[in-house]
């Protein structure tokens, strides 16, 4: 048996570079969690590696079954992160990771308490804003919004397991592979380490 | 100004080699605690350096006034760990190591919950006997009186933070170094960051 995978969740404000980070975790170890969405299928998109696409009412029975960490609509479609998933591939040992926004990193947290949340920020807040113009993507209103909303993110901080801040990106990804280990000495994921030192039998 | 240290508690059974692992600790960052205790001074011991020595007057205001981390006596001497000592090593941006049996770490755990708890544990149960045995300065009844209490401390596991097996000494060093580098990694132990994101001055 693999050595059981982490639930990571990666959040923080919109620029933070939660996409940048999460695209650069190798493959080896860390899986992205797959969204399911009763949105329609765009072009090169594949079922059951961008997203996993549903029916409404599948969406619906999975959601009332308890079976999403979380879920938001947009433009009146359903997205939700499947558990199902998120426990398969961490059982085969991988650690999966979910880039969300805070609200929804939070409501994970509650209902999957041994997730590692992860808050990512950019050095200051000029940068932020820097970033977010670089883009070139959103208006001078758009970006104070995103701002402002990144100013009440801030405030949910002291919830979140550990603070990255993303300013050397080599420097953000060596801190959570080290999170990541460091969260594997934690007594409560070390049941077989207990098992081993009275000698009982586990795979390993 | 320094990042403060942390307080590093390195705990476990008699024989999983807290001593060992605790002198191979680089003195650059860390620093071991200093007891503070009645009894007299031998051989070629510092005063300030191998221990606080002082009078049982002494001793007792300190104590009384909350000054003890944790206390203990021993052959009618009293023994104890002073705050202002960790408290100044902190400031400077030291680690203060605490080793000491589990009691007392779970004693220091709930006077300074920031502080941050190690258990060092052996791989096996075997191989704590036979180090207890190798040493040839304890009888077999004392070993196994050891060996009883390493079972009833072992019940204590899920009150620490970290669970450190100690098998590799290399091994062990790199995951308790990998532990102070990700606890700074904590949101409340961040707050000079988040003055930095909304650049306010901080020493740094």
């Amino acid at each position: 048996m693999n050595k059981e995978g982490l639930l990571l969740i990666i959040s923080g404000p919109s620029g933070s570079g939660k996409g940048t980070v999460t695209r650069k975790l190798p493959e080896d170890v860390f899986a992205l969690s797959i969204s399911m969405t009763t949105r329609q299928k765009r072009g090169e998109e594949v079922d059951g590696k961008h997203y996993i696409f549903c029916t409404e009412e599948e969406f619906v029975k999975v959601r009332e079954e308890g079976g999403l960490l979380e879920h938001a609509s947009f433009s009146g479609n359903f997205y939700g992160t499947p558990v199902s998933y998120v426990k398969q591939k961490t059982l085969e040992g991988k650690n999966v990771v979910l880039e969300i926004e805070v609200v929804g990193a939070l409501q994970v947290k509650e209902k999957y308490p041994e997730a590692v949340l992860i808050f990512l920020m950019p050095p200051t807040i000029l940068e932020l804003g820097k970033r977010l113009r670089d883009r070139g993507t959103e208006s001078e209103d758009e970006i104070e919004r995103r701002l402002r909303i990144a100013h009440e993110e801030m405030a949910e901080l002291p919830k979140y397991d550990y603070l990255v801040i993303n300013d050397d990106i080599e420097q953000a990804l060596a801190d959570i592979h080290a999170i990541v280990n460091v969260e594997g000495l934690k007594p409560f994921r070390g049941e077989g380490k207990v098992d081993r030192f009275y000698g009982n039998n586990v795979n390993s």
